[in-house]
């Protein structure tokens, strides 16, 4: 392990709320929380890539306050690392630019020379250390007070990215990094083929490195109504002795325009450094980006979790523990989960966001939940809903308590089918071993708990008229969600 | 209502084990129980269409042992009717001619004189009364010793059909007839378009009119050992005063050559006639049969289910509970069920028996059950199976009772959703009523009941090393499985 950066932070966006890898992807659980590619999901892969090269203190989630706690929830699992994360969260979404300023606030008041490594958290690095050697050359620029982003050198003619340009025979003053002369929208497939043999374009990955105090003076220069309404913001947060005003804060966030930190200050800014990623990057904007990252078969078939193929190619079907039969594709990819499965051929797969429109628009829930939701203690996956009941089996972590709680228009019967569980109902506390059950009535309070350490699994079938999730009352919670 | 044609008997062919349909089609669900187009399953919708042109105890269902009880049960919603109605029952599948000559040699037994209308269980007419009306005119020419059978014109040049040759200037002697000069193979392409400008070719409907006498003196003469031992079987079957001998039948009729009826007979006999039918007919060989009896969208597409689709073509997309999002699919099918999805172009889609022989040499369980298994006294669903447990809803009709059983590997806890429970556990009786529940300790004879007058539906909690339906023993059953 290299020597910890103190002074530098890692500012982690995680804001997106995912509509390209539906079904996959969810309103609850978007693409950063998902296990696309690799051993972890793609923001815990982003944490653990950065871990060890600035301290755990030091690295920030920037997220919308809906969406923390869902966040902080999924980060559990990384253990106490997860305790020392901070999280910066927006009164609600507004692009990269006041996302990043608002960080920056945070990190100019913690230290005025910090430099901030703002990255996104869905992204797919799968060589952290060649990740984190281009990133010490980086911080050499951003301590000369310059802007600092990663180029990703092309390896094909793509026309999903946008380009920097560079000139390789223009040296910046700074060892190995690269005077940029321009960004570059997304071209279209003659100008991307011509931008690969030119040799001096780059994709455009996202990732920033500069000093807060600069980044700070150049949204005073490029975007001086973002930097106004910023200190005003700073005030609320910071000044001693002031009530903490989140109705004020929410009101100043939104009047912000929505803007991207590329086209609000990179385009902008006279002093853009680039160094060329020597990694591997793909920003997994859509299905098809698994062909960039994931090996294929001879094929050129990704095949995933339970499926049969006979004669496809270069498709990519993704599925669960249900079974997908296919024969025969050619450019397709089918995604399969426990409610939802989406077929679409491959030159398509950005019309993915029309679906989840419609089923915005239709009131529908395949866009919002999974069947399988993750919670602190552990997890439930709804089996079927009916009539007048539902049915879910709870999972329970060793040592894992769900809150106090009582639902006012349903009862509940628990049969544990592992493990074992400790009950509470009203003023008795008594255990529920494997093949017995309990029942809660309505009306009553009552608190779940894996005492065991071994994973605890109950079969829960709620009866009432009503057995929606926001029928709770939660009295205590070691959570903090009362 | 016409008047009923006493010594016509309509013979129903229902063998197919059916994987053509698949995922739709399991083992245990064949295509003839499947309700893909009309108002009811084929079989049912075979049987109604039938029923009151031949009386109820002259329609006879020809089936493989194996099969008779599964299609027993799923006729009894046709109430009076379905209990007369008769099965012959073959030891086992050997293809049309044995299925046809033994049906033959029960009927002449019943009465020498007798008419067969031999009809497949799974095909698509969705016209009864141009049916019958043709029935009527192949009638006469069957009275008059010929083998008939019913040509459909040709409406394009189909390939998957094999055809009748007439000559629609020969007249045969009886009024509306034709003389069938041969039966030709499924042609190619051009073939086919021959065929269709030419007049003088039709399908072959694989529906045959004959006495049971014409037909056993056919298949003397073309088949000379089949029906040598259909006559040791009709020794065995009807000689009074002997033991019935089922270890004997089974070995003669394992011996048997497989052969269909119309490479066996039609096309080898000199007294073939066709009725050309003005029925719309289809005999539903594949997925893309649908597009032929099902109404398509502006766009060519049939979609059933909870769909959603973008700009699809000319495509098939079959779903139930499940959501299934396509977007601009052409000339693809896609059918999901709760436990498996298949994605296969059109012109593939004989090849899903291979899916169905992939499954069954790794031993896998998709092309056998379904997740919903209907039963004489209503329905199971397994919602889940995990490691020491599985899930079902059970759904009993009023008045259902499943059998006294005992489980010697596992225990069950029962809730009640819906409706009311009546329980025998050893001894004792008792009601169990909406949300309440009830357990049924290991090696404990029981008995489920649904005394009320609406559905009783049961959560059932299996819990046991071993979760498998195997594991009953049956003490009383009102259904006869003891």
């Amino acid at each position: 392990m290299t020597q910890l950066l103190n002074n530098v932070h890692a500012v982690i966006l995680a804001g997106g709320s995912g509509t390209r890898f539906w079904p996959l992807s969810r309103e609850t659980c978007p693409k950063q929380m998902l296990q696309i590619v690799g051993e972890d999901t793609l923001i815990r892969q982003t944490i653990k890539r950065i871990n060890g090269f600035v301290p755990p203190e030091n690295i920030w989630i920037v997220t919308t306050e809906d969406k923390a706690q869902d966040i902080k929830f999924h980060l559990e699992s990384l253990g106490p690392l997860a305790k020392k994360i901070q999280f910066i969260k927006e009164p609600l979404g507004r692009n990269t630019a006041p996302a990043i300023g608002l960080a920056a606030i945070y990190l100019n008041n913690l230290s005025p020379d910090s430099i901030m490594v703002v990255m996104p958290s869905d992204h797919a690095i799968p060589d952290a250390q060649k990740f984190l050697s281009d990133l010490k050359v980086s911080i050499e620029g951003a301590e000369e007070d310059y802007l600092v982003t990663f180029g990703i050198k092309p390896n094909r003619p793509e026309t999903g990215y946008g380009y920097i340009k560079v000139d390789k025979n223009t040296k910046a003053g700074v060892n190995g990094l690269l005077k940029v002369e321009r960004f570059v929208e997304k071209p279209g497939l003659q100008t991307a083929k011509s931008y690969l043999s030119d040799g001096n374009y780059f994709w455009n990955s996202g990732i920033f490195i500069w000093k807060t105090s600069k980044i700070l003076s150049e949204i005073k220069k490029h975007l001086p109504t973002l930097y106004k309404t910023l200190k005003e913001i700073e005030s609320i947060l910071f000044e001693p002795n002031k009530l903490n005003k989140p109705n004020k804060l929410k009101e100043l966030y939104s009047s912000l325009e929505s803007i991207s930190i590329d086209y609000g200050i990179m385009e902008r800014s006279a002093d853009v450094l680039m160094v060329a990623g020597t990694f591997q990057w793909s920003d997994l904007g859509s299905w098809t980006a698994l062909d960039e990252v994931i090996e294929k078969d001879d094929s050129g078939n990704i095949l995933k979790g339970n499926t049969i193929d006979i004669g496809s190619q270069n498709s990519i079907v993704f599925s669960g523990e249900r079974l997908v039969a296919t024969i025969g594709l050619k450019d397709m990819v089918v995604v399969d989960t426990p409610d939802a499965t989406l077929v679409i051929p491959k030159e398509r797969v950005q019309e993915v966001r029309k679906i989840v429109e419609t089923l915005k628009k239709n009131g529908r829930e395949e866009h919002l939940l999974h069947k399988t939701v993750e919670r602190p203690w552990g997890s439930y996956t709804v089996l079927e809903k009916g009539n007048g009941y539902k049915i879910k089996r709870v999972v329970l972590s060793p040592g894992a308590k769900l809150s106090l709680q009582l639902h006012r228009k349903r009862s509940e019967h628990w049969v544990v089918v592992s493990g074992e569980a400790k009950v509470t109902r009203e003023n008795e506390t008594y255990l529920v071993h494997t093949n017995e059950s309990t029942y809660i009535p309505i009306n009553t309070k009552h608190r779940l708990e894996n005492p065991g350490e071994v994973v605890l699994q109950i079969i829960e079938v709620q009866n009432g008229d009503y057995v929606e999730e926001n029928d709770i009352e939660r009295f205590d919670d070691i959570y903090g969600r009362t």
